[in-house]
C-alpha cells in the first residue's frame, strides 16, 4: 500500500478550522469531544466513532457532530477528516496509531500509547514512516503550573536540577478490572507514567537505573489481579541527578499530585492540597477542602494540551510530547515494575 | 397597554432551550454570549444585540447566533426570545429592565439596576408589575467558595455571624472615563456593590447606620472626575452585628477579594492569594503568583450564575439575587458615598 | 523636691549588668521576672516587689533575687536599683510612674501608662523632668514580623503606606472583673491598643479622626460591667490615609493577631494562624491547629523589648516606645470609645 | 571492676535538682549547657568539662558553674555528679558513655553514639550491664510537630502508616572537615540518621532493606573528602510499608526539614517553609522568608528533650529514645551508605 504523503491531504490553511475526529467516547473520549466542541479554537468537532452506537448519538446530538462511525477505521479513509485524537482503552491505542498515521491523518492519542515497549516502538515507527504528527497525553506538560516551573528551570533561576521528586495519589481503590495490569500496565505503569514523563523533562536528562519498592496495602481487591497499591520508585538520571517517584491508590483525603525540583542554586514545588479559598476556623482549629479529583487540577490542562495540538498541526509546526516521549516515561515504568518485583536495580540498558 | 402574563408567552418546557438574547457587547457581554453559547446547558445563544454591527457579526458568526440586532428593543417583540441577559452599559440597566419586563421576558442585568434609588425603585416596580423573574449579577453569591462559607454559616458551624468583613482590590487605577461616578457610581457603589451584596447576605441581617472614610492616595487621574482610591465603610446591622468594608482601586500585586465572618463559636475566611501551586525557593525566599485579574477568580461563579438563572426560569422557580438584592446593595453604596463626603455616619432611614 | 540628675546615681558601666527590679508579680511580673532571669542579657534580677509575700518568696527563691519588697516604693530609694519594671495593675502604672522618675530610675512599664488622658500626661511630664528612660510595653514593635513590615516600609517596598487593617481577637471571653472598663479601660483600648499603636507606627502619620461600632454579641458578662465585646474603628490619618482596627473577646479558635499595610506599590500581610507545622489530611479534608495564646505568638518579643530597654539604658541610647506613644495610642483608643458610645465620629482635637 | 549499683550512689530525690556535667563545649555543648542553666526545671548546670580551658572558663563565669574540668574523665569519679550530657566529637561518644556508666551515671548522648556498628553495641552493651539510664540526642522525637504526628498515628486519625517520607535540607555545604565521612559518618548517615529515626518511630516497624542512590552535585570540596551531597535512600519496613528518605547538603533557600505519612485512611505532613508570618505583595507577586536555620526550627525540642532526660531521671522512669533506636537507626545509615555505593539493595539481614 502506497502511503499518501502528509501534504496531499486535503489542504490544510489557517483560515479553515481542524476538522477534528474523536475516537472512543468513554470517560476520556466525551471529556475530549466536549473540549474539542466547545473550548478549542481553530478546530470542530468533526467526528466521533464508538463501538456503542448510543454513545454516539448522545455526543452527535449534542454538539452537531456531522460524521460519525461505529467504527473508527471507517473515518480514517475519508479525506475531509484532518486529525484523529485517540480516546480508546489502552490495549487498542497502538493499532490505532498505526492505522491513522498510515491513512495520513494528524494523531493525538491519550496516554500510553501502548502497555508493551515492542508495541510503543511499532507506533512511533509507523508515524516516523508517514511524517504525520504525533502528540501523546501527557497533560502535565500543559498545565500551568508545570509549564512555570519548567520556565524557572530554563531561566536558570535554581541553578542546575539536581533532584526531582514527584507524587502522584488517586483517591480512592480503583476497581480491579480497570487496575488489572493486563490492561492498566499496573499501578507503576498507570500512574506513574506521568510522573516518569515531568520528572525526565524537568531534570531535562534521560533516566538509566530504577530501584523501587512496592507493597499492596489497602485496597484488598487488586490482590486478584496480581497488583501492589503503593510503589516508591528511585531513579539515576545520566547527567548525575537523582528522582523518586510515589505512586498511592488510595489518599482518602484528595488527589495529591506533587512534584519538587531540587537544583544547585534553589528549588521549585508544584502542587498544593487546598481547593476552594475557605478557611473554617473552630475551637477543633482550622479546616479546608483538599482539591478532589483530577479534573479540578488539570481540566485546564488538558483544554490547553489539546489547543496546544490543533494549532501546531494548522502551523505545520512540531507538536509535543511526541512517541520518543512516550516511549521513554514507558521503559521507566517497565523497569521499575520489573524492580520492584524482583528487588534489585534495573537500568534501561537491559531493556533495550 | 396591556402587558402579556408571562405564562401567555411561547411556551416553555424541560425539553426545550432556554432562547437566550445577549444585550451589549462590550467586554462583559461578548463573555456572556460566550457562556451561554458554549458552558450553559438547557440555554442557547440565540440573538445578541449591540449598536456596533462589527460586534454583532463576529458573535453571530462566531457561535451561530439565529437572530441580531443593532436595537435591543427590537429584540423584545419576538415571541421567539424567552430570556434577555442585559450586559450593556450601565446608565441603560434600568430602562432596558422596564422594557424587557413590559414585554414579559425573563431578565437577567448586570450590577447594578442602575446608579439611583429612584431608577432603581422604578426597575423593580416594573418587574413585580409584570412578575417575570428578574436576576442580578452579583456573581459572588454564585462562587463555590463564598456557597461553602453561607453553607458554614447555615449549618451552625460558626453560631450567630458577628462581624463581616470584606476587602476588594482592584490591580490598577481604572482610566477616568471608567471611573467617573457619573457613569460608574463613584469608587464605593462600583466597586462595593459586591461586598455589600454578600455583607447582607452572609450576616442575614440588613444594614441599618454607614461610616465610611475615604481617600484619594495613588489614581491621581481620578482627581479629574472627582472620585477617590480608597475607602473604608463601616456597617451596621439590625440585629447588632458589625461590618466593615475595604475597596481600593491600586492592589498592583494582583485582584485581591476576601471576606471573612466572625461567629459566636468560630470564623470563616474567604479568599486567598495564590494562584498557580508553584513556589520558588531561592536565597531570596520563597516566592509564589498573586491572583491576577476577575476572571482567573470568579470565571467560574460567571458561568455559574447564568446556569441559575437559565434552570430557575425554565423550572419555573425563584431566580435570585432579585431585585431587592440589587435595591439593598445600592443603598448601602450610596450612604456610604455620603459619608466618605459629609464625614458623618448616615442612616437607611435618611435616605428613605 | 529636688530630684537627682539621672548621672549622679549609681555609676552605671557597659560592663557591669543593670540592676532591675520587676515590680508587680501577677501573671505578667512573674513572665518578666523570668525573662530577665535568664533570658536577657546585661541585666540581673536584682530585685523584685509586690503586696503579696507570697508570690515574692516564690520568685526570690527560684530566681535567687537579692533584694525584695511588699511595698514597691521602698525599692525605689535603693542606689544598688538602676532600673525598674512595672507590671502591676494598670490602676497604679502612673503613680509607680512618677515615682520611679522622681528616684531617678530608668522605668519599663507595662502598657498602658495610664486609663485616662490626665493621668497619663502627669507620668509623662514627670519623666519628661527628670530625664528619666521610659519604655512602654508596645511589645508588637519588637516582634521579628512587625519589624520587618515596618523595614519593608521603610525601604520603599511598598511604596507610601495608604491604608492600615488590624484585627486583634483574644480566643476567650475574659472574666468581667478583669473586662471591667474602670480596669481595662474596657474592650477598645484594653485591647485595641496594640493596634492603634502599630497602626501609627506603620503608617508613619498621626490619626486625626475616629468612627467606632461596637456591639456587645457574645460574652454575656460583661453586660454587668457596661462593655462590649466586638468594635470596629475607622480612623483617618493626618496624611490622608485610612485605617481600621478589629477588636473581639471571643474568637475561640484561637489568639488571631493580623496586620495588613497597602501602599501606593504594594502590600504587607502580617500574622498567621497556623501554630505547628502539621497538616492532617483525612476524608473530612485538611486540617491544622491554630496559634493557641499570646505567648505562642509574642513570647520572643516580650523578651525583645527587654533587651532593647536593657541595651539602651545601659548604652545610654534613647528607648522606644515612649511616653508620647502611650499618649497617643490612649487617645486613639479614648476616642474611639467615645465614638461607639455616641455613634458619631470623634477628632483627636476635640480631646485636647 | 566492680561496678556500683546505680542506687548506691549519691540519693537522688524529687525535691534535690539534679546535677548535671556537660561534656564538651563546642557550639552543641555551649548550647546545652545554657538549655540546662536558664531553661530547664529539675537540674542544675553544675559541672561543665572541655579539653579548652577558656571556653571552660567562659561558660563557667557566665552559669556560675561550680565544677569544672578539662578531661571529663575527671568529673566521672564525683558522687556529687549525677548526669553525664556527651557534646563532644562523635568519635569520643561511645568511650565517653562506656566510662559513664561504668561510673554509674545517667547519660544524654548527642546522636550518633558511634559512627560504627560495633562500636555502638560496645557503648549498649556497657550500659546494659551498669543499668545506667541512657538518652540518645535524637531532638526531633521531642518537636511539638513530629509528637502531634505520633498522637494522630497512635490516635488512628490515619489509619494504619503504609508509607513514610523525610527529607532533610541543610542551607549550606559544609566544611570538608566537618563532612569528612571519618568524622561524620558522611551525608547518609550524619544527616539521615534523625530521618531514619523519626522513619521507624511513625511507622512502628523495623527497616529490613535499604536501596539508595547518591550524588555529588554542588559542594565540591567533598570530592576531596569522598562524599557526595544529595542522597535518596527506599526503604522496605517488616510490616510491609514503604519510606524514602532524601539528604541534601546544599538547599541554598534555608533548613528544610519535612516527613509525611501516608496512613491506610489519610495522611499527615509535617514541616513547612515560611518563618516570620510576614507577606510581601508586590508586582512581583508574593514573598516570604524561609525558615534559615537549625535552631529556628527546633531549638524547643532541643529543650524539651534535657527536660524529658532529667524529669526521667529523676523520676527513676525510662528514657527514650536510648541505645536500641541509637542502633537501629545508624544501621539503616550503614546500610544505605553501601547501597549507594554499591548500586544494590542492602539488607540488614548482612549486616548482622
Amino acid at each position: 500500500m502506497t502511503l499518501p504523503a502528509y501534504g496531499e491531504r486535503s489542504p490544510m490553511t489557517l483560515s479553515s478550522p481542524l476538522n477534528l475526529a474523536v475516537v472512543g467516547l468513554g470517560r476520556m473520549g466525551k471529556l475530549y469531544a466536549q473540549t474539542v466542541a466547545t473550548r478549542v479554537s481553530g478546530a470542530s468537532l468533526y467526528a466521533v466513532a464508538d463501538p456503542n452506537p448510543a454513545a454516539v448519538a448522545a455526543i452527535r446530538d449534542q454538539h452537531h457532530v456531522p460524521v460519525t462511525a461505529t467504527d473508527a477505521r471507517d473515518l480514517f479513509t475519508r479525506p475531509d477528516i484532518h486529525a484523529i485524537l485517540i480516546a480508546t482503552p489502552t490495549s487498542t491505542h497502538a493499532d490505532l496509531v498505526i492505522a491513522a498515521a498510515q491513512a495520513g491523518k494528524a494523531i493525538f492519542s491519550e496516554k500510553p500509547l501502548a502497555l508493551t515497549i515492542p508495541e510503543t516502538r511499532a507506533a512511533i515507527a509507523a508515524v516516523e514512516r508517514t511524517g504525520v504528527p504525533l502528540q501523546v497525553g501527557f497533560n502535565r506538560r500543559y498545565d500551568a503550573a508545570y509549564l512555570k516551573a519548567k520556565a524557572f528551570i530554563d531561566e536558570g533561576r535554581i541553578g542546575r536540577p539536581v533532584t526531582v521528586k514527584s507524587v502522584g495519589r488517586d483517591p480512592f481503590c480503583p476497581r480491579a478490572e480497570f487496575a488489572d495490569p493486563a490492561k492498566s500496565g499496573g499501578l507503576i505503569i498507570d500512574m506513574g507514567i506521568h510522573d516518569f514523563d515531568v520528572s525526565r523533562w524537568l531534570m531535562g536528562s534521560e533516566v538509566e537505573r530504577i530501584s523501587a519498592e512496592g507493597t499492596l496495602a489497602v485496597c484488598d481487591t487488586l490482590a486478584a489481579v496480581g497488583d501492589i497499591d503503593n510503589a516508591l520508585v528511585n531513579l539515576r538520571f545520566a547527567n548525575g541527578g537523582l528522582g523518586n517517584v510515589e505512586v498511592s491508590r488510595h489518599a482518602f483525603y484528595g488527589y495529591d499530585i506533587r512534584t519538587e525540583i531540587l537544583g544547585s542554586a534553589g528549588g521549585i514545588n508544584i502542587g498544593g492540597y487546598q481547593h476552594l479559598p475557605v478557611l473554617l476556623l473552630t475551637r477543633d482549629g482550622a479546616q479546608h477542602d483538599v482539591l478532589p479529583y483530577l479534573m479540578e487540577r488539570f481540566g485546564p490542562a488538558y483544554q490547553a494540551q489539546i489547543q496546544a495540538f490543533v494549532d501546531g498541526v494548522r502551523e505545520d509546526k512540531p507538536v509535543s510530547p511526541g512517541g520518543a516521549d512516550a516511549l521513554a516515561a514507558l521503559e521507566i515504568g517497565v523497569a521499575a515494575t520489573l524492580s520492584a518485583r524482583e528487588g534489585r536495580p534495573v537500568t534501561l540498558a537491559e531493556l533495550r
